[in-house]
């Protein structure tokens, strides 16, 4: 019934590929069937100015997007000389998602800076991009780690993230560009390595649902989730 | 064992009155406790760009909240030369949330424009937004119906929205600003007037939250906008 | 002959209710007619940076209209990503006027930020800006005065605006919006309350005037700024 | 008693040279003292948008400074991304002050531009712009004449501008910056060469005024404006 | 001598990946030696607006750099909001460059936007993008030939570029990070396949250069460009 | 066979008026046929922060063009928003160039701004700032070693630019407009008082050249360099 032939709870093949940018402190290129994001964690020393003096560490991420990943040509962020509204709100999910996952007093006052940019889309973007982004901020506390400038570990649990939808009447898992753009309900669910949720964002485009269908996708979320935070570990391995 | 000494399933005391911006189709200032919104609707006869041609009309919504609508003043949006990250997310999930009550097809080829000004904060501006947008959104609706502009009403139900989150370890409902600044997670839950949902978001500020947890806070929710419909339903009487 | 109704020096009715924003430290609904701003002041223990060290304060004002203020919406300018000329010129006009009512060395080394916003449009925005921002001003000191941080007060008189001009060949005082789109010249009047001149702004956008039509406007000025003085007396006993 | 030494009444020695940018319908550079602004006129075929099918022409200004055309350097504002609000005031009072000699019926459906560049300042640089815009203006309007595209002169009458203010108690003329920096009140006066008034802006920047100081500093400009539109004169002839 | 170890006359190695972005008409992964770009060609149908009925087409550049291609993060432009002048410059210089090698007759009212992205950075980046913007170019008006929508190859040449510098003391060829930081003259020269000159763009940034000096710059360049001309082909083959 | 007449080697009448604007350190306007720019420069005590501590001054340099100094109107940036590619590639040529005949050692801790704003524009402006700015540079120095700030002398050589070409199949050199605009490669050249290249940055807009044609250019440039040092050295007798 799905446009690409899978099952309902089927994720797509997922792959990382880690130490893929020699100049960050961590790196990979997570690929979610077509939707490939190019992640990158940066470490600087000094916190961001509202943190200054409370021992407290930041995680903050920026998401783009080629111009050309997307069937039709977009125009350049940089170009219009804005981020459109849908970038800054991906954004702000990302590091909401990765700072839930850490423990702000041990990582102490520096910030990592996630990147996430998506070199191919096929859907699924943000999730591909919080996924892959937590790898390149295990790599670079791993840095910090082996050089001794951290001696706890920040990092709490693993952070990976699945789109879940209503499509065609059945809830899906893992949509793709196709299976995304008719999904009357669609969302987003955001878990830790042991199954406690850190977001749901589940939004009617074209048909309202119930708490019933709503129970189904948090199923569904979780099955991907498990194989998500599998691949992490392989990645890292 | 909240601050303002509410029960955990109590809401703030609620007013919706119609009719105060004259030149709008629509207009009210929605009162949440000491949230206060003014919301108005402006009809368009034409939809935007991407529309022209397919039948369908298009409702959506700006955000704004005036310098000293807070405790302490913040930089005018105007003036610092854009919207923040989270006026434009704000302002998606205000038209978003509203598209989902109406029939784009009976609205036919015309815009209708939701402007949320807050003119007074505590806590839940978002939500406030929606339910008082709602309620310009249905007054102009109302206008056009009796101009004969309109022949079948595009409004399929009420939309309202609350807040619901995890305080001190306990589910509440309806958060104000002392609250929503301590909550470990927090959320809005925007639904119909038949309890089917629209938007889900929640999210883990400060402490991962369960299955179980979410379930309570959708029960607690579903009280919440009971009472908002209500008055939703009052205003309008 | 006035669309109105109003004889030549009638001025529109006007009420000021304070004390309508709780977080600001002084602030009223000014309302002139259909024209209805509201106005807050807030103060800042810093004064900008040009003042550093001078002994100096400052008293400056930011204006904004919301869009659906006025016949047809405006776009909103936080949207637009800058403030317009008018806009500019307004609140420039609103800092400078104020600040001619007070006594820079006795406020001291501090701001007050006056945000004069338009709720409803319907000609004379700026003045009704310049005689609510005094009062919330007024009512800011105040507190300043009460909690014992100014001794001596800064205040020096009243200050209060109202528009003039020639419509139909004949001078009239606070036009209205049809009034204003039609007159030949028309401009502003800043007054102190007593009678002292503060800011003369007067522009033939239709038809040049005389001088012997500037002094008959001048005394309808007088006449306008002596109800305004008398309504911010009112409103703060 | 004036820094310069010139009596109450004297303006400044005033310098017009037409033609001196070769591409432009009308141009020449203006120097009152060591205030010197080049003028520039060009002639659009289309009218502004919002004049379309109007019938009615359109005149328009826009103003800027080089930026060491003052003591110390200021940032241009081409590279700070906007211009300021001084900026916008004037060149909006520069169209005004223009458009209120023409009739714009006359013009017919074309706009003409008039760009003031001020290539050094000493004061007054708003009402040089105006004196020398007006010629430009003039020049530009004679080629079309001239040319026979337009028939009818739509000229009225000169426009002129010139500043005033109370300096050390005394009401003064043709303000150069020693003594726009020290005025208490001062302002600019535009009037057609036939002394009719077409802007009034007095502004108490320290000092409050009277009725009667008013009148003088109309008597001050009227004398000043007759010496500047014999230089306009002069220059054309 | 040279940090690399390599000689005077050695380029880095050199590899072009073909069709690595699926939804573009063309596209490469350009490598010379640690500087690695993504280099697409988007088609459409409509010219720019200043060429609509001359029937010439048009190529064009867009580039870009993540902001952890380098050794420390840049902010991006897409969130400073604009292009720096370095970016603008590059893809200006691009965009001439692959413009110079095209028959814009041939090619038909449209448009070809090429994008290069840097992945990662250590010199020549924007001689890189050029060297593979070509490659990508050539792939889409390949699929434009075989589509049948062009007849006559529009495309007259290869088109590649190479950086040359004077380092301490030597003139060397495709300088890396290192040697780019530390040379006294460099530049890049954009070189047809039958070595017809289309840029040359020599700059003393330390120390000024002799005409002999330029000379040898030029043969280093052609036997590079030499090299690119292959790998061009070989990619293509 | 040049629209103007001149033979190919023929340069264009050079004037460089010094003293021209009274508030600059040095200043100067000149004029190399139609096209005139006028230049100043601005010291500051203080570097820009990058350069801080290091002993190392910086000389920079701004370029506008005002609206008319060309053919047809231009947008002014400043309204626009933003300085074009164009300006900003000009004012980093400018800037670049004349740090090159600059000991920065010798110059110490502060920066010299050189503003260049093109007046009038008959092609060669880039090349006209550079000529003019250098003299505005020399005079600003000058006054640093008159007061003793300076004891050495910073300035190494002349700076000198000149545009070199190939119209209708001949090099000529010093292009105006109407052979800028039809040559097939034009280009800019920057040369020291004895001879060293600064800069070189040919193009083929229309036709791509051969190493030959470039020797040929070289020699026309040194001829015209040779002009251009002498009117400044007159410039400054």
């Amino acid at each position: 019934m799905r446009p690409s032939g899978r099952n309902l709870s089927q994720m797509r093949p997922i792959s990382i590929e880690t130490g893929v940018m020699r100049h960050a402190e961590g790196s990979c290129l997570i690929r979610c069937g077509d939707t490939h994001v190019l992640c990158s964690a940066s470490i600087e020393d000094n916190p961001p100015r509202f943190l200054k003096g409370t021992g407290l560490g930041w995680v903050t991420a920026e998401y783009g997007m080629l111009p050309r990943a997307t069937n039709t040509r977009n125009r350049r962020e940089a170009a219009q000389g804005k981020q459109s509204g849908r970038t800054q709100e991906i954004q702000r999910l990302i590091g909401r998602s990765l700072r839930a996952g850490v423990d702000r007093v041990a990582l102490g006052e520096r910030q990592i800076t996630i990147d996430c940019d998506v070199i191919q889309a096929d859907g699924g973007t943000r999730c591909a991009s919080i996924t892959g982004g937590w790898v390149a901020l295990r790599l670079a506390v791993n840095k910090l780690l082996a050089s001794g400038a951290l001696t706890t570990d920040p990092i709490v649990d693993h952070v990976a993230a699945v789109s879940c939808g209503i499509y065609a009447g059945q809830p899906i898992v893992d949509l793709d560009y196709p299976e995304d753009s008719e999904a009357g309900t669609d969302g987003n669910f955001v878990l830790t390595g042991s199954n406690r949720l850190i977001e749901v964002q589940m939004s009617a485009e074209g048909a309202t649902f119930s708490r019933d269908e709503m129970s189904k996708l948090l199923d569904l979320a979780e099955g991907g989730i498990a194989e998500l935070v599998a691949a992490q570990k392989a990645a890292l391995a």
